[in-house]
């Protein structure tokens, strides 16, 4: 799937009258319709941080459909949706009726027959959820826990709650610079869609040669190549993971020389402003991508990562759900 | 277990009052059983054949066990049970007790000591979820989910919805074929035994020698080995499938050679009754029982037939925790 | 992790009040503590023994984590979560995030930011609940369900609450016998440490030497190498599981010569006291430490055990909810 088509694409996030309807990627979305996602997100936090639930989506049934797996972004989705009151189901799709001979189209057609409202996708092939939502289960709300290298999109909204609530100034004051393996990284991409729809001053991307997607440039970010530079007056600093498989490589020749050149060492962080914030999607390695001082200190924001993922995937949760109905003419009044 | 233990087993189903208790095969039901279970499904389906939620089954607890994977009859289970808001166990039986040298007797003499109140089971042997009713676990209701070649209860109650919502005419006047693989086929029997109890003008199964029954004739259907002359006036067409470990074996020779003989294309549709009913039930091979443009034509009832089939496993679990509650004399007043 | 490292451990059970907050053993918990949780416990069961429904966790998450496979545990743990309404996620350790190069640490840190209450936690490792408790999930609550060859205190608990619904006289009037494999049982462990709490008149342990651990002695139990001579008079026999893997090692001929020498049988069962109780935690190895008939005979309470566990979680779930509640100021009145 091409980004060109996946432009078009995204534009069936919305339902006819403009409202979220699936959540598919940051791309196709307006400033306006993150800014709703992050204060629905807002409401379902108390004064501790803690979650605070709301059966909105009592009597809904969501189907959790791992293809590949994911302790964390499974969990995670369950939570939310037990926290909103849905019934939720996991459904290991590695395991299914593919492997007897079913077509994946059939298979899914199958599972919206089941009585689903909602299924939240987590893919290895780029545009899965896309093609979910255009083609194979329409009347359900698609929600993308990840697809490919192409984007996690609750992972951005996810580290824009926690920058706006953090960070002290607004979107259009800060120098963010997001560090690592920025070309194999999902995360890396929904990040940068959704702070340039944010308004973000500066988008900073540090990486060497070898971990950056040919036509970097035309994403609207300022390449670093020595971060000892790219991180000088940033606000928020957001290393990403590298994959163990990756180590060893031609690409990396083996953790200690990444961590010499590309970690999060606490010199760094005090080459950036003062108090910026720190942050990482998980799972760390540790002494590689970032120092463990620096991920246990007191700009750490990681935990708090965890948690305003609760909150953020409530909000894409209702918010579609609420799409949903408003399309097919269902909806008496605003659920959130 | 031989047919004849089956038949006597089959009484087991009811309680004292002669009414549904455990739901293990059509046989042994009346048709006032079987419309009763259609008619309570019915209660479960909408205007737009959307499942209504019924807290029946508020804070009863069902435990899914399954010795053989099935994806797709362990979710309809699971969405059925919670839309009656009772509390959902999966037990994966292929990693259970067992392995470490307990008997199976013993495994699910604790299974229901742990205060379940219902248990739908799927094994690969056939009389299984009979034996569970009868000698294992009497206290509880039985589910049967499927066991071995013997029989697939809630299938065959789920195509009788469908027929009996689509067909337009009562089972009296109805002529059903079903085509394929009947030797292994659990649907088929279940099917047959339907048909028969509800009283179906003619029961034709469509099949080469080699994936028929021995004694086949003694269950009252016409045999065709002439598929273009089977599906003659046909009010129902039900394609089986085939499992892709028979294909090239002794029985089959090709998905190609199946496809041209047996294999539900537009031309033989045509030759059934106009707007003759289209199922399977699942997971197809498209081109090889079934053609694309059938499956997904206009006559093809097989998507609605996963949704009918919530409906039914409500209706089920709702009557035989029902008969449940009536055999122990617990119940005050009909649940549905 | 060392015993006397255990015992000062054991102390982060309570809150500030004196009140379980975590349960990790019996070790560390007064007389008092545990007659609170059989007696809560009882709360949970009604006349005929069934198990009671009570929302005490309405709202609250429940975490399952098994780093080792435990149909039987995760099972129970699951119903009594469920059953006061919890909402419950079983996540497999196994396959977890430690697999792509997270630490352990890290990992239930994740966990716990995941918006849990509380985490029941089976382990290879003896400590680990501990461990968690102390340096890793300080502010949920943790449950042990079962660690190394340390303890099993849940088995433990819902062993007493057998022997105190079927006993007819008070622990002080007790001889208990707990025979087999005392040497690798969490479960013996558990028992002892729970009797000597309740102020059992004497514990007896009833084991060929390879299968005692070395220091038995100063667990405060009568040693037994003839079984004869062991069940003499006593009032509760618990016999063990004895695992597969070690019949035919150095420690164990075969199992025909153990069940010669330390099976429960028949006979064995007549020595000892008139209606003296039959336990066994289970799995079962029927014709190796139990004899059949003995496993189903009138004396046996096997699956009563099944049933009381239930209960056991239940109040080991409210009382530690409680604890957290009240040590965080959060608690308005009593759960429980």
């Amino acid at each position: 799937m091409h980004l060109a088509a996946l432009h078009t694409l995204s534009q069936i996030q919305l339902n006819q009258y403009g409202n979220l309807r699936h959540f598919l990627s940051i791309e196709g979305l307006s400033q306006q319709h993150l800014i709703n996602i992050l204060e629905t997100a807002e409401t379902f936090l108390g004064e501790n941080g803690q979650i605070i639930n709301r059966p909105l989506l009592e009597g809904r049934t969501v189907m959790n459909l791992f293809f590949e797996p994911s302790t964390r972004t499974r969990t995670t989705f369950e939570v939310a949706a037990k926290r909103l009151s849905a019934n939720v189901l996991n459904i290991d799709m590695q395991q299914s009726s593919t492997k007897k001979g079913e077509t994946l189209r059939d298979t899914l057609w199958n599972l919206e027959a089941m009585a689903a409202d909602m299924f939240v996708i987590r893919h290895w092939a780029s545009g899965a959820a896309h093609f979910m939502a255009q083609s194979v289960c329409p009347d359900v709300a698609i929600i993308n826990g990840g697809d490919g290298r192409h984007s996690h999109p609750t992972q951005g909204m996810l580290d824009m709650l926690t920058i706006r609530r953090h960070a002290g100034k607004p979107f259009s004051e800060l120098t963010v610079a997001i560090i690592g393996d920025i070309k194999h990284s999902r995360v890396a991409r929904s990040d940068i869609e959704a702070l340039q729809t944010l308004g973000a001053k500066e988008i900073r991307v540090i990486a060497p040669k070898t971990l950056l997607p040919t036509g970097i440039e035309e994403f609207g970010v300022t390449v670093f190549e020595d971060m000892d530079k790219g991180v000088e007056g940033c606000d928020v600093l957001i290393a990403l993971r590298i994959q163990n498989e990756r180590i060893g490589s031609p690409l990396l020749a083996s953790s200690e020389e990444f961590y010499k050149l590309y970690g999060l060492s606490e010199a760094r962080v005090q080459r950036a402003a003062p108090n910026a914030l720190v942050m990482h999607p998980g799972p760390m390695n540790r002494g590689v991508e970032i120092a463990s001082n620096v991920a246990d200190g007191p700009q750490s924001l990681i935990l708090k990562q965890v948690n305003y993922g609760i909150a953020v995937r409530m909000a894409v949760l209702a918010l579609s759900m609420q799409g949903q109905l408003e399309a097919k003419g269902l909806l008496d009044q605003a659920l959130v």
